[in-house]
């Protein structure tokens, strides 16, 4: 029995979805310890928008600890810190006239979702948030809450209060989906409905758990004019699809929007190492009370250094660029296997796509025989019959082309097994 | 305005205590940007208990990420996970004949708080959590509501629901405390108290944040016993005070007590790289099912490596023992202040010393001109009045005298003002 | 300063309303101390079917007192209460071949309502329970989080839980009301929904209190085969639109569903006293054990003596057949006022009529007109801009024509005022 | 089958303790429809203080019905409602200087609990009350959460929140009684217990249900003291204990206190048909909003009209005098029980006395034998191990002697056949 089988916690997950041991990995590859090769296409889980190991972080970082400089600092003013914050002020929120402050409170992407729901909530005086069909914000009470699917509620052990569910954007109905938001906005007025308008919506642009359900720019404004006729505070998650993964900094870049909260998280650090981040806006920022909300590991100085050099792809147009690119590709390989009855819908937006193969049977037998042939792939949305694909935005092109090469013939041969 | 006062979220505490910006650090110093050096007697609250930038942890990460190790896993199976799993079971599970198995959920204590507040839910099927007054278990809603603070727990901006708090053991009278223990005993079994047993008792054996207070032997025994009367999980946060804080790995080693879950975070990765990690009973564990309470953020393979190297302290007595001999100094510096009337008392076990000194304000003082002197320490307790010595373990002798003689003469100085 | 003045709570409302003190009343008529008469258009707000102080009744209930007829009696058996419960089951249940049984709890209909949910939750395990917009099901807590409007609900002074309102029947679009309760089905399927089916859905077929707002058969059929999908109870408030008050015992007569529970109470008692009964259908009764929701008034036997005699009313169809008769005097009567502008709306079921005007302003000022003018009336709906035509069943057409007159001049009166 | 069997609710309790069919009563006797005559030592549940079908309340109430006085008016006024009123005024508060105003909400004890609560809650802007072990309250959910016995908090199939349970005064050791209500102030200034002050206390000065538990003069008036450090309500909830029954109208009468909140119900009515009040300070009355806890049953006349005979009882001292009379006659006939030790405890105040007979099984057999030897009596406490003696207050001597002569008897009988 391996280390693993005796002594870790039957909850692990991937350990059983890749049943191997890894021991390196560099941008869009992973090695395990018989040496046989990965491409990744989870990208763990949509974190390392930079790939594996990036060099240039992996070098500032080795500087940066050669030199001494401070790891661990709560929420002290380090060095490193003013130099991430600086950056992010100058590459992100100064070129979108975002008045955004920025709050550490944690660096799990639960925690920001945390600190954003309680600010939420404090600073209108109202409890309940509405969150979304299909939504996924964290594991945490609060955010567990907001999460929809029903596996991780039940879970709880108690019941998740305060949070309300609304359907998610219909991908095939946008209109009645303007009409839903519209019908909220009549209960709110009227009442005698026994529905009140929320502290807070709480939204992904593109569910990424979810089964990358993508919202339409309209409907996006709806929700922010929504929020802003009855006084609630509109928060972006954007943990898992900010980052540069659209192929801009926000997801909801272009959409006209500006939420009141953005949460980001995964891809913030840059290589991995743990890092949150809330953008407030500082009329709702000022509601904050000093330390009301805290956390030893909010000054992950790693992260900074790396979350800073990450922060440099952003100052020209050049991975922006690449995220079209090589979802052209992904969608011109994959796209037969729509044409030819394989898969029900290619969706998405920049790098972040779903290939719906109609049940999670399907799509974990994907995902087994990928492995098997050297390709890391996750499946998501409901019952899991969502396959995503959420390579590094820094994966060459030739193993882009590799990954998706086993990906179409693996459906292909699992279709053909089933039918 | 510099960075943070531009940017930064107005809920920034320590940044505040501690005004400058700190560049480097290492074992029980930091220095500013002004070339300003500070003794540190707060250990980044309680994670640094090998001290910054332990050279053996650096040097570790340095190397690993040389080789390209995998930095970022979520809960797959790494090299890096294998080896600091094998090390823990070797160095610290063994010996004690624990059968716990290891949880990783996500890196912060919180998280950790979280998630065995969930499985203790989940397999008594009792939503009723008890914790203890003065204790602090976190910032997400399921570990606030076991938080005590009422500062913290209004921010929630919702009701706290499902964890009640009753008295921790009294300092001056053991036999009361037990007796409490016992009335809850009655009360669990008359059906007519209204009050039933709950899902889990949560506990720590030295309440950090509380105030450095101290539970008995006796005491632990009592609750443990009355935990297993009536089928509730005994749970003991040792985020703070585990780690070998108080001269030993777990704070509670020693009293013969063998807690359903141990929540570990701080100082098990090491070097103040985000971590965390539950061990739990294997008859508990079973409770859990694959994937049911996730995290991005579960396989930071940079603390795997540190956390790693810090178990190798435990192999052999030289860091435990000097626990104790350092514990002596502070005692031996710190007595006049007590019997000269300048302080109420101090308390606390192995390295984690509270002087109590009556006030907030009194207190604030003494942190400000520590700071002002070259000296780093932490204020907690009921309005902050105790004064936290919880210096990295690794301190040098020399750094503790004169980080103690600042701290002497600075309370002096305080008390003579206010007089 | 009147008794009421000096020593009555602030909470009083009707006494407002009609500021005068009453001293006798007969059938549809009322009598103050000043010996001025009202009509009474109001009935008790829906108890007095059979009219104030119903000659039968009321001889039959000296009858049972000047023989020392048991009085109270808990849930004893008696021989009132054989008899009460004999004439419901033969006159009401066996001819509807309803298996139901009769719970009796406390008189009142938040009681009613209180067991109604209780059952639901205990015997489905699910807490959530939906109600409607513009629903009222009483004051207690339980009732209080199924009653829609704001004004009650602030006043509970804590959050109302595990209720969720969905939109009732909308008047203008029945079949958009249809594709809800579909949508409903749809969420309930998903397990990602954040939706999960409810332990009950509780309706008024006519809500009174909420602006008379009349349900469609088709709409209650897709809501009796929605809760038979997915396993929820089917709870029929008819505590004011039942025993008689929309033309047959009750209002879901002839919609060829049956409910798992029906709430009765108001005239249930005949004459006034309190009564409140729940017809639970025997497979959900078996779920609740002897004594698990008591009340020291459950045994009313001036109630079970009076609402016998109300239970003769039908055993043939004259008094039914009036509701119909007096029902289209009253529209035609009033349907002027719709075709000259001065109502939005005429509607209801019955002898449950609602007129609506528009504003609460307006309404209070006919309100008030009318009572000046001999008529008593009362307002619903949100805001409180319905005029509720609930009149004893036995009103005799004189006095309906009468109170009709009084009320469409003091519409018109108050309109031109407004003009 | 009778038509119980046949139609009645599984929920039925005490038809299966008395299985007769019961057709008359007059004061302390009740007659079933085999002519056979019982003893009443349980009034009703505490209702019937000055008996069954009362002379003087029945021939009230007989007149009232004859000359047409409104039976049914809501929260309107009526002669009988200012007449009920002023003598209320006049015989209890005037003479007590009690200022309060009589809110009539609904005519059952947990309507009147409710009311109580929510007035507490919205008073304060707090959700806590404090209940206490063995309380009852009632059985509506926000009373629920107070009702300690949890065979009545599990049937109602959700979390009962916002109340908490603290030990009642402990018979045994009134010292650590008072102690532990220091311990809650203790607690209470504490920011870092957990605990905050409660919206109200809610407290029986003698718990009926609960096993006849006594309250002493000194923690009541401690318990006072302590709602009003802390801004709390002081609800003293008198329905079961209050009028007259422990020879005094209120049941705190000479204790020095003056609570916030009095609930009422059962015994003011007079004759058994349902009616409540609650007496409110006006400081705290003014809290209140037009209307905002309505109940359709607010109105009961004939309860108004016989409540209103009820209290020319307490014009002179007759029959309290008779109370304290009556209680000796109790206790010298039951004495010899504890002195022999077949029983463990006789304890109570006024005619509300407990005979704590060690087991629930012992106290049902002699509940059962006594009913077959024609006294009719009821168990309560933890268990139901306590035999409840409360007969009308207006009980012969003669009709006392004989039914304890019964209960003696049975008594011995059981503990021998037990032996």
């Amino acid at each position: 029995m391996s280390i693993f089988e005796q002594r870790e916690s039957n909850i692990r997950a991937y350990a059983r979805t890749y049943p191997t041991v890894f021991v390196t990995a560099k941008n869009s590859r992973q090695v395990d310890d018989k040496g046989k090769e990965y491409i990744d296409f989870f990208a763990g889980a949509g974190v390392l928008n930079f790939g594996h190991n990036n060099d240039r972080m992996v070098q500032a970082m080795i500087d940066y600890m050669q030199k001494d400089g401070v790891l661990h600092s709560l929420d002290m003013q380090t060095q490193a810190k003013a130099e991430f914050m600086q950056k992010f002020s100058d590459v992100v929120l100064a070129p979108r006239n975002m008045p955004h402050r920025m709050q550490f409170m944690g660096p799990t992407g639960t925690n920001a979702v945390e600190a954003a729901m309680k600010l939420a909530r404090k600073a209108t005086g109202r409890y309940e948030i509405i969150a979304f069909g299909q939504g996924f914000h964290g594991m945490t009470l609060g955010a567990l809450a907001a999460t929809a699917n029903e596996y991780f509620r039940q879970a709880s052990g108690v019941p998740l209060l305060h949070v309300s569910h609304e359907p998610f954007e219909h991908p095939h109905d946008p209109e009645a989906s303007l009409q839903a938001l519209q019908q909220l906005a009549d209960l709110y007025r009227d009442p005698s409905s026994g529905v009140k308008p929320p502290a807070a919506f709480m939204v992904e642009t593109i569910q990424a758990e979810g089964g990358v359900n993508v919202a339409s720019t309209e409907w996006m404004q709806a929700l922010e004019k929504l929020a802003k006729d009855f006084g609630s505070i509109l928060i972006v998650d954007d943990i898992q699809v900010g980052c540069g993964r659209t192929g801009s900094y926000f997801s909801f870049d272009g959409m006209g929007i500006t939420p009141d909260i953005v949460t980001l998280a995964k891809g913030v650090g840059g290589v991995g190492t743990p890092m949150a981040m809330n953008l407030v806006h500082p009329d709702l920022d000022k509601h904050w009370s000093p330390g009301e909300h805290t956390g030893t590991f909010r000054g992950q100085n790693l992260s900074f250094i790396a979350g800073r050099e990450a922060l440099t792809y952003f100052e020209d147009d050049e991975l922006m660029n690449g995220v079209g690119q090589k979802a052209n590709v992904v969608r011109s390989v994959l796209a037969p296997l729509v044409e030819e009855g394989s898969v029900k819908k290619l969706r998405g937006r920049g790098l972040i796509l779903g290939l719906d193969v109609g049940s999670g049977e399907v799509a974990a037998k994907v995902v087994q025989r990928c492995f098997q042939q050297g390709l890391m792939l996750g499946a998501c949305g409901s019952g899991g019959r969502v396959l995503k694909i959420i390579p590094p935005l820094t994966i060459p092109e030739s193993d882009l082309q590799e990954g998706l090469t086993i990906l179409r013939d693996a459906v292909r041969f699992v279709m053909e097994e089933a039918a």
